[in-house]
């Protein structure tokens, strides 16, 4: 099999950990696989680089920000291949550019055109284990650019799309997904597979081992994703890949909690046709994610509106909310919510799934502020304080611990 | 004008000394120059690394060490460039490859085999400060290389050279060349300039400003150099330049003290054909830079022979006599010796400079053990102990200090 492995900041953290790494690697080769190994910048290197720049400049020139910290994914991708040249094993370093990553202009937020594999084939070829330093690619015009947050992932399942790789594994220190934050429900279990969908709304619960951008791209490119720890390789992880992969879907595969929304508020809104449209195009054009909306339907040619946006977006929003002052009534922000989603590829084709959501959360008197569903998700809004109690009554309710 | 800037270790060794170099280079655009700075790895950032590498392996690949090292010129460029840009003056960094520097394929000890200045034209053009990670280039492959200690000397002038730069300032925390080492004779005087031949022979006195390699590629792409201090930029420095650009040329332009050698004795050596090549092949294959030779005339078909070499590669040229055990009598490797010379264009058209020497030397009752000479230089080979004694007493004959 071709395997590409990814190793994040924390994998490679310290010089112990990137030997750690190369014995993941050394074990994986014995087992008689070929081995891309994609790499991040040791964990600390990139935020002390930004500090550098920022002790300079607020608005630092994105391209010079891309020379800088392009750096440090560089220094761990030559270091892992010392380490494993050492122990025998031939090892090349390339820098992103090197790997044929070509990416557009957008420094510091690129997104990857295309990757011409052709030096990385050719080293798998003499046997050699590629190291790719992550998160950096090359403009056609030979300019470094660097893709953002989840960098790194995301050039470790672009490169396994483009190379046909058997799977993308993503080492981090977790070992993979979980029914729900086991911080919050000890009983939550480790799932064995879930599909790409699902990974996708279960976002918060994968947000600190995988990035939603890479998912898609995942998705996109058909690439079998593994989640899995580098402080223990031995444990299997989670696999995910798409719906038809998994024979017995389960009706809910998990429960996410997302406490980083803020609820807005709109009441006595002049019902006026295209106000919401107005309204939520100022946010887009802002770049403000609005998640959930609800519209109560007009009285007296007033209306009202709810949705939810992250609270990192709370105080743009603010300020366009300042442009609609005359046709609105009154404002509200409510930080103090939170939301719990219940995703699950099965419920497409089951009934009753909601209503024993619903059941469940009155039993514990928690009330519903808002509802949302798509086909796999189930998405309500409660008060903050209820969070965790009401993500282990859903937890319970679905028998996710069984 | 055109000028190159190189900034060493010391002079961006921390993030107040970047911003310091950033002074510098404003000053001078305000003056109205076009601006290719190139600057090395902040001081201690390389042997970092190398520690790193080093933990993991006795010998590693020296293009992955490649790889590693160049990647702390980067992070200075880019920050140099962010420092820059902040103040106003519209910067871009370059990585070698970037800038065009292509190289044969030697890692860690690459040369420059040409120099593609389009980039850094283009962006001259533009009105912008070109600011190149120095030490590193690329292969015709792409696969990037570094040149070596004084690498980034040795960028500077390879890229005033390429792109006819009107001047190649070489900036560490020296002001310039002194007759003579001022912690020994400390009524030195700072040479306004000298000739590039004059500086190859004083290398001991510029070796930690100027490396020879530097000063023979500006001598071979005829690159005027000035060797200054980014500590006090508004100290002149000294012009290293061709011998028809120094009007008053000086009988002796400055003494040099060369502690590093050790005198190896052959005595009874069998007196056959070709027996002295023999010896200085076998040393020359092992890379062993023979100084000084002096062969005493054969005595009852017995001769002996007297060279100097540098004390790192003693071990080695032991090794070496072994091979000769059966053709000598007596091997003597003396330490405490010391070598100093007197370096002058003028000496080519004067006489009694040597005897002048030689005289200064008597009345000071040091001993000469070899005597060489070249067109512009006098070495002599006297005991260690008196090394400081004879350094001044010949700096005094020259009347140096005035």
């Amino acid at each position: 099999m071709l395997k590409v492995l990814k190793f994040g900041g924390t994998s490679v953290g310290t010089l112990e950990r990137i030997q750690n790494v190369a014995t993941i690697i050394k074990k994986i080769k014995d087992d008689g696989h070929d081995v891309i190994a994609v790499v991040s910048a040791m964990s600390g290197e990139t935020n002390k680089l930004i500090e550098y720049a920022e002790s300079y400049s607020k608005m630092p020139a994105p391209s010079e920000m891309d020379m800088l910290l392009s750096s440090g994914e560089r220094v761990t991708s030559a270091l892992l291949s010392i380490a494993l040249n050492e122990a025998g094993y031939s090892a090349i370093s390339m820098s992103g550019g090197r790997a044929g990553i070509v990416t557009d202009e957008r420094h510091t937020k690129a997104r990857i055109e295309y990757i011409d594999t052709k030096n990385m084939k050719e080293s798998i070829a003499e046997g050699k284990v590629v190291v790719v330093a992550g998160f950096q690619g090359v403009t056609q015009k030979g300019r470094v650019t660097t893709l953002g947050r989840g960098g790194s992932d995301l050039t470790a399942v672009a490169i396994a799309g483009a190379i046909e790789a058997d799977v993308c594994e993503i080492y981090t220190d977790v070992d993979g997904i979980y029914t729900t934050d086991p911080r919050i429900e000890p009983k939550a279990k480790k799932l064995d597979k879930i599909s790409y969908d699902e990974m996708l709304e279960l976002a918060s619960l994968g947000a600190k081992v995988l990035q939603n951008r890479s998912v898609e791209m995942a998705k996109k490119l058909n690439v079998n994703l593994i989640s899995r720890s580098s402080f223990t390789p031995e444990v299997e992880g989670t696999l995910i890949t798409k719906e038809e992969n998994i024979m017995e879907q389960p009706i809910v595969s998990g429960i996410a909690l997302d406490k980083n929304q803020v609820r807005v508020g709109m009441y006595g809104v002049t019902d006026r046709p295209g106000i919401a449209s107005y309204i939520f195009t100022a946010l887009a054009d802002a770049n403000i994610n609005v998640d959930m909306i609800v519209q109560t339907v007009a009285v007296d040619g007033k209306t009202s509106l709810d949705f939810t946006i992250p609270t990192t977006d709370l105080e743009i929003c603010k300020t366009i909310m300042h442009k609609f002052e005359d046709e609105v009534e009154k404002f509200d922000y409510n930080e103090k919510i939170c939301k719990v989603s219940i995703v699950g590829v099965g419920m497409k084709s089951h009934t009753g799934v909601a209503s024993k959501a619903f059941t469940a959360l009155a039993n514990e008197n928690i009330n519903i502020r808002i509802i949302s569903t798509s086909e796999i998700k189930i998405s309500v809004i409660v008060e903050e304080k209820y969070a965790e109690l009401a993500v282990r009554a859903l937890h319970d309710a679905y028998d996710l611990d069984k």
